[in-house]
């Protein structure tokens, strides 16, 4: 949070006041506007913002590829936003989308695909959930190959 | 993504190897198992994680505080976790929660108690959405004080 705002102004006033990080980052988490199920977790910087809330269409950037990006650009599978809201300190955004196909660039409806077991010790294992691929990667993103 | 693991792994392996970003952190999104609204978006660390999977009660790393904390235990508003799922590059988590009362500290149910207008230009305006506050933070709080 930013020193040169009170909490009570980032927690309780109107203004929309992101608190981006060093990167000049916020986080934003995409979740299924129908099923409530989180799509993927991402973020934005002030212009993917501010073309997010312009535009309805879910925009990010990548901190791998240093690129703003519009979501479904490459692949077709784009993010309608039904609503955005924002956290007590500003630091994340939450969009509701109607989401085309699937969110993650394996296939998947969500990035979320894979559930941690529950038990002790090290060697934590994960489980495949609702991981059935809805396109294929190898054919969606043939052109960037 | 940390170099030593090839991205298939990462992405279609079993393991649970979380990538920790330079702080020592994951992303973890917490949403009501019953609503699927986002109630929280916070960090944990390796030990956080450790505990949550082991205990099933929620665990974070505060960055403000550097501290750990079990989320409640201050409130008493835990949150037990019904279901993990990490994503497809492994830096974030996903847990669905049956959140006792309130998950943000303003006393909210959650901590997206804003929505973002849209349209464009500067200035871009919030406006309450289930902001209701189920305790008073000032009592809750108040040994901390």
């Amino acid at each position: 949070m930013s020193g040169s705002k009170s909490s009570s102004e980032t927690e309780e006033g109107l203004a929309f006041q992101p608190s981006f990080d060093a990167s000049g980052l916020v986080t934003c988490v995409a979740t299924d506007a129908k099923t409530g199920d989180v799509l993927m977790v991402a973020h934005m910087n002030e212009e993917a913002l501010r073309r997010t809330v312009e535009t309805g269409d879910a925009w990010y950037y990548s901190r791998s590829r240093k690129a703003l990006w519009r979501k479904g650009e490459s692949s077709g599978q784009v993010q309608r936003v039904l609503e955005m809201r924002t956290d007590c300190d500003q630091d994340a955004v939450w969009i509701k989308v109607e989401q085309q196909g699937a969110a993650c660039h394996t296939g998947r409806r969500s990035c979320f695909y894979r559930a941690v077991a529950k038990g002790e010790g090290a060697g934590i294992r994960l489980a495949f959930v609702d991981a059935e691929r809805l396109f294929d990667p190898a054919e969606v993103y043939r052109a960037k190959a």
